[in-house]
């Protein structure tokens, strides 16, 4: 740390994300961020511009070096296991992007690396820190929709096409995240089964249908298309007291929460019955605060105060699990592969 | 026929359907409403009450020996098979609701039994009928969109929980009867997964998603809900060239056409190239003519060409197919199931 | 009454609205419906048909010399004051399709006719017995919006050009009537300005603009619109606590209640100090009763209670006082005229 | 202009305004941005600090001494007139926000030393630059759409309220500035008259309605509102063959074009005989150019080519005009006021 209780921090990329990184770094006031990382030296040169207290290197081992708190990598994916192992050998706090690592292996090293070496190693679901999911958590833990029944998560857009992952290792990630942020611990998925079509031809799935499986009677399902002539991310949670919709293309009345439901009452042999409740709609206030400066926040703030994060190293190792499952089920046509 | 060249036409059940059953074929000029047959005689009586012309009765026998051309059946499923199965033994024309029996060998015979004596047997699809879906079906078939690469629909809403039957078999026979018609002939399914929960606890899936595969690079979904707290009933359909939407929530601009697309460009081993496209949004004017009343005409003037109607037993069968299979999926655990 | 207490009515009109009526008083079980009288017999027993007790004639005089209790009358603006009044000197009691009469004059007398000889005079101001405009009227009387400040609607289609009145005494009844209703008593416009533009060539505005003026600072406005290529009906109510937005082209989420607001602090000659409140949205059920059952009964109801029922000739007056001087303003090119 | 053709610019105000402008003519290639200044040079200081290039000052005579070719002026509007007079005597071309000045008598005078001068007088319209308004101006002006009948705008959000001019001066210059870029020069407004209410008690208007008045029959009129608790941002053009929908809250299909109108047949003086025509609706690719970056380039373009830009002083006076007369009127109770 600085000598104003800052984290010294190393931001290592500086391709789509670091920038946003550095900037919320910096504006967070809990982090300084000393370095700025890229085998590009000049696009790292060129983003660090405004910041002329950043250093830029094209060395990480140098990085490694200095006296850096903690790492954030914003590397493609394949990087991640080596980058983060190397740092967490290094006494570093690690910052990954989603997803952790490039497979379950690596991310259950990086996981086990870091509880060994007392360091923080923190997933950036960058969603989990958005007003309205974290409202929807509220929502959910709170109890207010009772028991979760089912929820359904579509993302769809005319999308950058990935040419070496499919559809689901893309954009699934947010719905995975999101799913294991909002359900309470208690509701994990046992098993997902994916069914995708390569309909552009690159070798990987770009439309897909991601199931997940629990122990209960819940199911969860995530739409995931980079074909989409519309852009669609609308969530729906229902639950046996009221449901819970998330469209995240309304500008401001994202979350809205309905006194809806069905009450099944006791039943003979013969007939089912069925109430239905229709009652009204509340819409909350969403704390705008941006997501990647609470982000940041709470990354600085888990250093000091040597807990978890919120989406920590465990937390992106679900996520993956659930990625590399549905990987393996798309490969076999939809079998249904269990989380172990 | 009577003398002014009419169907002679005895609707079968008076519950919720038969009514607009007699009130569009009566209002096609094309058919006249003879008979209208209920168990529940009170029912009939009280249905046909402002229309003078029309018998009714419980006597089902007593309507197949009357000189009637055709029977319109909207009666319980499980009641689909017998009802049409004498029917067509006594020589008559016949129209029945989706879907078109209870089971696929029920559903195969009457085809058999409607073929060999050389009468019309229709399902009514009413879907079909519609001036979106026959949009749709016009724009699939002129090849405006190019090769279909994927067709997904959802329908959901806080809907009426049936508590003999799943989700699927209530709501998706109308997805399926919409894909049959829209796609091209050449565009089968040849095999269903079906992934559901039963939230609510009837035995039933109230919660499930049926994808359809096909043996070219295409994937078909459906998303069926009784439990969402709003209605959604859109259908997104991807083509190479371009992209449709269906949304039946809209008023009047129900259907868009997209001129959006991508294409992939010549491939090196490490490498794709993807180009996007984003054109212009059409949304084109739709006959507004009442699906009904659409339906029944083509009902009448099947049997008067003596030709096969749109949506004909063949049709109706395929549609079952995939229920069945579909229920045999989710009995299984999302094992996908060859439609043989 | 009959022998079930239920009013004998009478209605006048077989055209647009009148079957609707005969439909709405049979249903409600508190009147009976004995007559249909229209100048075209034919029309008159077409729409009858499915009402063995019903009386049909071209013969009003008879109708009034009958023992009915009660006429609704559903003919063209210029016959309200002429049937009403001899209505009401028969001694019966008189609900008025909008708007009552087609002049101030002409509504006076009646008012003051019915006063006199005691009778219920009602005005058919459908939208006020909807569930939306109920549940805004509660919702301003009950205080929870403060004090009203503005109240702006917007009714624009591709509408029905009417080719000897403007646009707005063809749809600002509307508008009008739900103001009246919604608005406390003790607000009530004293003056209205119209501006317009006769855009087809009909002789009379088919484009216009009506603002009514308070001795208050409250403002409301009405946006009356036949050649708007889309349907738009929106009311937006602000007030000092809380704000109001009723879209009519919502399915089922019409009224939305928004903790927004703006509160000005203590002013120095210098500076205003402006603060917001950004609260949560709250969606009402709604009663989804039928509105012209509603107001069915409510008519019945009056003459039994021997009250005034809600819509009455005082609030039809009112509603024509403001589109007369609304016709004088426009005619004069938007000078602003006293409501008296 | 510098050795390599760029127009030497500075920034005059480091407000709100201010670092858009130098953020944008140092994108745009075409000018290079050489001084920013303000009475504040702290504000300044920290707004050039990513822009090395720029010296900041707070000393306006020293930049008009300098070399520089045009000044671009974002202050508050008081103060245009003095500092747009002072750089046009001094010989620099004047870009200013809108509006172009505190009075017409003001803008009068800019307008005419402008022209005396031989310089560039511009007004940053902005939205005239927007992809959405050019596609407007094109349609319009291709005579698509007809003859132009009407033109509403609706402008209402829970907006910020200014403590020293009313609603319509704040907000109304955006619609004022698209009109009159979107309607061919031969419609042009010959009259306003305006209503308002000061319902938060700043002593003036915070709900307005402003009617512009032609010599032909069309009318336009903007609802201006900043105590809305929905932000609406809404055109509707309607025209004798199209009509034309903007809503800019819409992500990418912000304008529609539809194929409907009304047609009136043949008069007799009894009868007026419409036809309606529902076409299909039509929705364009919009130029997806940021407005502001196209907004620097014409003002660097006309001052190189030594001709008009498309917001030229002109433009910005006719908006001043109708400015200055809705103030008037307003003042007077919504009496209408020619522009002379």
């Amino acid at each position: 740390m600085d000598n104003q209780g800052r984290i010294e921090l190393a931001v290592i990329g500086a391709g789509y994300w670091g920038p946003n990184l550095v900037r919320n770094f910096t504006a967070s006031g809990a982090a300084v961020v000393t370095h700025l990382c890229d085998l590009d030296l000049a696009r790292a040169t060129k983003v660090a511009a405004p910041y002329p207290a950043i250093q830029t290197t094209s060395d990480y081992q140098a990085v490694l070096a200095s006296g850096v708190d903690a790492v954030a990598i914003a590397t493609p994916v394949r990087t991640h296991f080596p980058l983060a192992k190397q740092a967490l050998l290094a006494g570093k706090h690690v910052l990954v992007e989603k997803p952790l690592a490039w497979s379950v292996a690596e991310g259950e090293e990086l996981v086990a690396l870091a509880a060994e070496r007392g360091r923080v190693l923190m997933c950036d679901h960058t969603f989990c820190y958005t007003g309205a999911v974290r409202k929807m958590r509220e929502v959910v833990h709170s109890g207010e929709l009772g028991d979760v029944l089912y929820f359904d998560s579509v993302r769809v857009n005319l999308g950058l096409i990935q040419s070496d992952v499919n559809v689901l290792w893309d954009l699934a990630p947010h719905d995975l995240s999101i799913l294991d942020y909002v359900l309470p611990p208690h509701l994990r998925p046992v098993a997902v089964s994916a069914q995708g079509v390569d309909a552009v031809g690159t070798g990987f799935a770009s439309v897909a249908y991601l199931t997940l499986h629990f122990d209960k009677p819940i199911i969860a399902n995530v739409h995931a298309n980079w074909l989409s002539p519309v852009k669609v991310r609308m969530t729906l949670v229902g639950g046996t007291k009221k449901m819970l919709v998330w469209d995240d293309n309304e500008p401001s009345e994202k979350v809205r929460i309905y006194d809806k439901g069905i009450e099944v009452g006791d039943q003979d042999p013969n007939r089912v019955r069925v109430s239905y409740r229709h009652g009204a709609c509340f819409i909350p206030v969403l704390d705008s605060t941006e997501a990647l400066a609470r982000m940041a926040r709470e990354f600085c703030t888990a250093i000091t105060q040597g807990r978890a994060p919120e989406t920590d190293g465990a937390a992106g190792l679900r996520v993956l699990r659930a990625l590399e499952a549905a990987n393996r089920s798309l490969e076999s046509g939809g079998v249904r592969i269990d989380l172990g």
